[in-house]
């Protein structure tokens, strides 16, 4: 059993390895550095919640937004401290291990948020049961915010240009916050979608600016509709990607208020869901 | 409480929505297709394992290789039958229900399954822990295939090529079965990439295939943990992609004698974990 005898850059979220380079029919040996993907233990109240495969870094934001966008807690305020498992608690805790307190009085259904967690995100067994639920936990946007399309044009370069571990590793899926006028609010990278997000919502959860009205979040890779649940649960009104969203995902969104915004490449766009809130 | 009102063809895996396409500051109403995304929950002897949220299509191999890829079964051998629920069984069922039967005489650890499940698959709390678990549940591979580099640069094109749905939506996963000689042995697409995944291992199961000893992978995506931990389930000895693998999924070829190949794009590839596998 060997482990990877290289440098270990967790706070970065890269690691060094050992790789076979070839050039058409030409190898080299070389070093270079891949994304760090490592499991990450969520233990509440002292119960072992959840595992997730995560990039390290920023592991108190991805638990405290993984607890507020499964609806586990409304926010920061319902956790007295969220913080990493010590070496003196728990030998092997090896940074892998996060420890949440709720605040005095508030009691969870743990057997009913794993069964929420092991069965994907509140899932019922038809896509209209499954909105159904996300709504009952996350009603529908109050809200009138409203973009306009030239605003997108420019998040997705500012996204890339703001992802650190991508351009070493070309590994990471990230997850950028925008405020109404296009300005970059926080932008969070992982080897998982999710957590990408996680990590934003759990972010303003820490810093006291949920909800997020008002802001767009826009991630790589596609709208799933987990991705758009857990945005609804920050109350973001727009999520964009340069890539596709689900049908599920839109159903989600059509019934929430919020607009998906696809295909943002060059100076095009799709508007998704509900389409008022971008404007030409 | 509305559900999309248009065109429903989950055979095809595409859903027709409504949307607004801007280009620069004009706006158009159109439709379009997208890639189709629903919950399918899996029940093991009538008791529910999971919920999946996937593309409709191919959902007995989806279930099928769920089970033999988190090493719940061995192979299609162990399970008696695994088809839908029927209306008459479950009136909600709406082609989201798999009722699977194991063989007479095979028990499942059903707590343990789930708590698998919902924690990741097999997931430890640091990395050595998990990869310890995944060559307990999988050992390591002890055939000798090795594959010429040469043989790789052609596949993601083919892959592309079989790709029905992405076409039409630009929205899913693809994970394409390839022979020793590059020729493509099975395709599937979801929204998930590890149900992409799991649609081949199942298919293979189903078809009498397994283990896919000589045969390669190639995924869409990134190579985390979790799609080589399927890899190695299926006896797959190399495991594909034009993105990069995570330090977890490297660590986890390493000690099976498993090979990545990453960035697999033009006339160029990367190999990690097993280098010996593919030579100039």
């Amino acid at each position: 059993m060997q482990r990877l005898a290289q440098a270990h850059d967790e706070d970065e979220g890269v690691r060094s390895v050992c790789l076979t380079r070839f050039d058409g029919g030409r190898a080299v040996s070389a070093a270079d550095e891949v994304v760090c993907e490592e499991p990450l233990e969520i233990r509440l109240d002292g119960a072992a919640l959840a595992v997730v495969m995560r990039t390290p870094g920023h592991d108190e934001e991805l638990a405290t937004g993984l607890l507020v966008s499964e609806g586990i807690v409304a926010g920061a305020g319902d956790l007295v401290s969220v913080r990493h498992c010590t070496v003196a608690e728990r030998a092997e805790a090896d940074g892998n291990v996060i420890l949440a307190r709720l605040r005095p009085g508030l009691a969870v259904d743990l057997a009913a948020v794993r069964r929420n967690l092991y069965a994907s995100s509140s899932c019922g067994v038809c896509g209209k049961e499954t909105i159904e639920k996300a709504l009952a936990a996350a009603p529908p946007l109050d809200d009138d915010a409203v973009f306009p399309a030239e605003m997108f044009y420019a998040l997705p370069a500012r996204l890339r240009a703001a992802q650190n571990v991508f351009a070493r590793t070309g590994g990471l899926h990230a997850a950028g916050l925008f405020d109404a006028a296009g300005g970059l609010v926080a932008v969070r990278e992982d080897i998982g979608r999710h957590n990408a997000v996680d990590k934003i919502v759990g972010w303003a959860a820490r810093s006291g600016r949920l909800p997020l009205t008002g802001h767009v979040l826009v991630v790589s890779g596609r709208i799933s509709y987990e991705i758009a649940q857990k945005a609804l649960a920050a109350r973001l009104p727009v999520v964009a990607a340069v890539s596709a969203p689900s049908s599920l995902a839109i159903e989600l969104a059509e019934n929430a208020g919020m607009a998906l915004v696809g295909f943002l490449r060059e100076r095009r766009l799709n508007v998704y869901g509900d389409r008022r809130r971008v404007v030409g």
